[in-house]
């Protein structure tokens, strides 16, 4: 039996774009519906109590749209906000325990690097979840507060000083650490791979949350003999179009979808 | 006649608080309510509707606590939502204004630098007052949407080799017009004054939007004999406290305000 409901999908803002395009590239007959919380964004240096209220209300958007599933495509929400999903009629995925297990998975010498923002590092999310699997792995963590901004700046080009200078001050403890595995614990992330990679060295596998998440739906919907098998377009909503919308988009999801995008009004979903 | 009921400031998060400091030393016989907007800062990379609407709850929360005056002490809200003033039933003072007038009256070459948030910048806001007053002004803007984020992340050092090559980055075009005088058009910057003053020069002229509106304050209350003549404790609310808060505010403040910090839901103010 197949269900073609569509997948609902959302982040604090466009970062989550970078599960959708691992979601699409894994699953091209699944129908995606996604937000972004762009008039809020970002979540990840507020308090847990108030990330866990715009979830509750991003949710209830999804759930209007008549989604099979909800994905918080977002580390921030998927490290305070998972327990929301116990009050959700549909099945729920976030994107820390897939990419905390792809993590365990990795490592050969169990010294994992985790970062990701304020609240998700603060949560110690991954290491629950990388410690349940492997209890003697060494985990080191960093909070990365400037990343999200430099990546919606569009300074992610491998040779910009300035986003290196960050990224070098942010790793220092995790490159000290010898980890060989590290966990880009924010759905922005993955568009700073280049430097990332060019500061951790060649031998450091990076792991990329929308990959591990795209993996473990796959999974899922199979299993339930869920998956859709016709597809319609995919339709993208957010709280607030801002000037750099377009910009920032492409550079999340390596395509236009400047098109497709509708804005709603978030405060009506509760 | 004296009028002891408090000034409202609010701005979309802390920055703000740079206007308070300047309001307490030129007025310390007001009594001040701040709100922060920290549950939905930043204001200044979202779209003008969105700013608006915003500006529009925040105001009413003011409102609800008995306000002689309202001060929108953050130069997006001044840029774009100054227009929600003629709605309010009490005076309206916003900080680009004062900050463009002293500008006009500080240069000596009519070359004016403006820095701000991408919203304030697009406006052109600051450029439209100074022309009023001097005609011939020639006016270099530039947005530093990272500014927020690195005072907020507290590298705030004149030392720092972050924030230095940002801000070089940034002040380029304006220090390339030959500037005597540059806006810090957003009430966050000022905490980064020490590296914008020796990127540009001990000869330019920083414009402090904290100063120049206290000023103008003290001025509007005195004309108006709606001075206060008795001090009660100060307060201060925000939409979210979130862990960086105290740090955030010492920065921006010089004291702690930490014990007079109340949280309030501004999603019920409308």
């Amino acid at each position: 039996m197949a269900d073609n409901r569509p997948i609902g999908v959302f982040d604090s803002g466009l970062g989550g774009l970078t599960v959708v395009k691992e979601l699409k590239r894994l699953l091209p007959n699944e129908n995606i519906i996604y937000f972004g919380d762009t008039g809020r964004v970002p979540y990840g240096t507020r308090s847990n109590d108030i990330v866990k209220r715009y979830a509750r209300e991003d949710e209830a958007f999804l759930l209007s749209q008549n989604v099979k599933m909800i994905i918080a495509a977002c580390g921030t929400v998927s490290s305070v906000a998972y327990m929301t999903a116990k009050e959700l009629p549909v099945p729920f995925i976030e994107v820390v325990t897939p990419a905390a297990l792809a993590a365990a998975n990795a490592t050969k010498n169990n010294k994992i690097g985790v970062i990701g923002t304020s609240v998700t590092v603060g949560s110690r999310s991954h290491a629950r979840a990388i410690l349940k699997t492997l209890p003697d792995a060494v985990i080191v963590a960093n909070a990365c507060p400037l990343f999200v901004s430099l990546v919606e700046e569009g300074w992610i080009s491998p040779e910009d000083p300035v986003t290196n200078e960050v990224a070098k001050r942010y790793l220092e403890p995790i490159v000290n650490a010898d980890v060989d595995t590290l966990i880009m614990g924010c759905t922005h992330y993955p568009a700073l791979r280049p430097i990332l990679q060019k500061i951790m060295g060649d031998k450091v596998t990076l792991i990329d949350p929308g990959l591990a998440t795209a993996m473990q739906v796959k999974d899922y919907l199979t299993k339930a003999n869920a998956l859709a098998e016709s597809k319609t377009d995919d339709k993208y909503f957010v709280s607030d179009r801002a000037n750099t919308f377009s910009k920032v988009a492409k550079i999340l999801m390596g395509e236009s979808i400047e098109d497709k995008v509708e804005q709603i009004d978030i405060f009506k979903y509760i």
